[in-house]
C-alpha cells in the first residue's frame, strides 16, 4: 500500500460524518457538488467507483438510487448493462436553492435586519421553513433585506441588535453545532497537513473526497445562520471551520465529468 | 334652582365617572390635583363640601379616609371639632409619580424604542409593573429612551415600528378603552358647551368638578401608551378627548388652598 492510498484511506475515515452516512444523503451531496447542471449525467459505474471507498455496499446505493427515484430527486435510464443518473428539475431546484450558502467563502452578513411577531406562534411556522428567518422565542423571528408580502397581520419592527444573551446564543448554536463544526474543521485541517507532497489522485478518488467534506459542511452550513458576530458564543469556530473546509476543498480540484465517468 | 345649579348638577352626573366612584380614589385624584405640596392641608368640612355633592354620604367618606391612612397615604389631624388631612410622603410620591401623565397637554412621543425579549414571560412582570413598558406578546416589551441596567439576560434591540396589525392595536387600546375616552371626551364637551355665560362657582364647586375631571381623565390616560400614531386604531378617540379634558379645567381655574378651606 502506497504513502498516498494510506492517506486516502485514513482521510475517508476522518471525513466520513459522525452522525449522518445515509446513502441517498450523500449522493444529493455527490449531484450538488459535481453534476448539478441539466445535461450532467453521472454512470453507475462512476457512482460506485465514487461511494464504494467510503465502505459503502453496491445494493446500498442502488437502494438509495431507488429512493431518490421514487421521491422524485433522481432519474435513471439504461442502456444495456450500463445506467446513467441525472437529478431531475425538482432534484436540481433543491441543489440550486441550498448551493450558494454552502460554497459561500465569505458570506456577507446582512445590514438590515427586521423582527416579526405574531399573535400566536403556528403564524410564523411557515415563514420559519420556507424563508430564511430565525426563531427567537415562541412568537418573533428574525429576518433580513425585504419583509415578504404576507405579513399584514404580524407586528414588523426594524432592528439592530443591542444585547444578545447566553440563553439566545446557545440557541442559535447549540453545543452539538458547535461539536460537530468543532470536528469538522479539526478533521479537514488534518487530512490536509497530513496529505502527501506528491498527490496523484483519480477522479474518482478526488470525487469521493469532495463529497465527503461536501456533505458533512452541508450539515453544518446550513445550520449556522448568517447573523453579526454578536449573536454567536465566544467559542463559536464557524468561521475558522469554513476557511479549513475551503482550504482542502481547493485542494481537490473539482474533476470534469467526462474523467469521472470514462471507464476505469 | 338657578341656571347654574341646574347646570352644575347635572355636570356632576355626567362627569362621573360610569365605571370607578371608589371614593378613596376620588380622595386620591383630588389631593393630586388641589394639594400635592408637603405643606397643603385639607380640613374635613372642605372634603365634605366638595365630594359630598358627587351623592357620596358623610359616612363613606369618613370610611375612605380610614382606608386611606391604613394604607399610608393619608395622615389626618384633629383640633377640637374640626379635622386636617394631608398626603403623606409616600402618597405625595405616589401621586408626583403620575402627575407628568395626567397634565401632560400635548404628550411627546419618544423618538427611541427598544424591544425587550425574555427566555421565559416572567422576567418581563417586573418590568411591565415598575417601569413604563408595553407589552408585546407573552415574552416581549417596548421600551422607551434607556436599557434599564437588570436586562443582560434579555435580547435587547433598538427598533423602529413598520408595521402594526389590528391585533395588537386593539390590545394597547382596547374597546372599552375607546369607549371610556369617547363618553369622557362627549361629557366634557357636553358640560363646557352647556355652562351659563355668567359662572359663578365657589371654590367648592369648582373643585368638585375638576376633581371628577380629572379622577376620569386619570384612569384614561394612564391607560393609554405614549406610542407614536401607528400604534392607534383609526378611530382612537385619545388626542380629541385630551384636548376636551383641559378646555373644561382651563374654564375652571384651580381654587387656592386657603379658599377651599375657608369655612363657608
Amino acid at each position: 500500500m502506497t504513502v498516498q492510498d494510506q492517506w486516502f484511506d485514513s482521510a475517508i475515515t476522518r471525513l466520513a460524518d459522525p452522525q449522518n452516512q445515509r446513502v441517498w444523503s450523500i449522493i444529493v451531496s455527490l449531484f450538488g457538488d459535481l453534476a448539478q447542471g441539466p445535461n450532467d449525467r453521472i454512470s453507475g459505474a462512476a457512482l460506485t467507483r465514487i461511494i464504494q471507498p467510503m465502505h459503502v455496499k453496491p445494493e446500498a446505493i442502488r437502494v438509495a438510487l431507488h429512493r431518490l427515484r421514487k421521491d422524485g430527486w433522481v432519474e435513471s435510464a439504461r442502456s444495456g448493462r450500463s445506467s446513467e443518473h441525472h437529478l431531475t428539475e425538482f432534484g436540481r431546484m433543491q441543489s440550486a436553492a441550498v448551493t450558494p450558502r454552502i460554497y459561500d467563502r465569505a458570506p456577507e452578513v446582512p445590514q438590515d435586519w427586521h423582527l416579526l411577531i405574531s399573535e400566536s406562534g403556528g403564524a410564523l411556522d411557515d415563514l420559519l421553513l420556507t424563508e430564511n428567518y430565525i426563531s427567537i422565542g415562541r412568537n418573533a423571528a428574525l429576518g433580513s433585506d425585504r419583509v415578504p408580502a404576507n405579513c399584514d397581520d404580524m407586528v414588523v419592527f426594524d432592528v439592530t441588535a443591542r444585547n444578545v444573551p447566553g440563553w439566545l446564543k446557545s440557541r442559535l448554536c447549540p453545543p452539538d453545532l458547535i461539536e460537530a463544526c468543532g470536528t469538522l474543521s479539526d478533521a479537514v485541517k488534518h487530512v490536509r497537513g497530513t496529505r502527501p507532497a506528491e498527490l496523484d489522485l483519480t477522479a474518482a478518488q478526488i470525487a469521493t473526497l469532495r463529497t465527503l467534506i461536501v456533505h458533512r459542511w452541508r450539515r453544518v452550513v446550513l445550520r449556522n445562520p448568517d447573523l453579526p458576530p454578536m449573536f454567536f458564543p465566544d467559542d463559536w469556530p464557524g468561521p475558522d471551520c469554513r476557511a479549513s473546509v475551503f482550504a482542502l476543498l481547493d485542494a481537490l480540484p473539482k474533476p470534469e465529468l467526462g474523467e469521472l465517468n470514462a471507464p476505469s
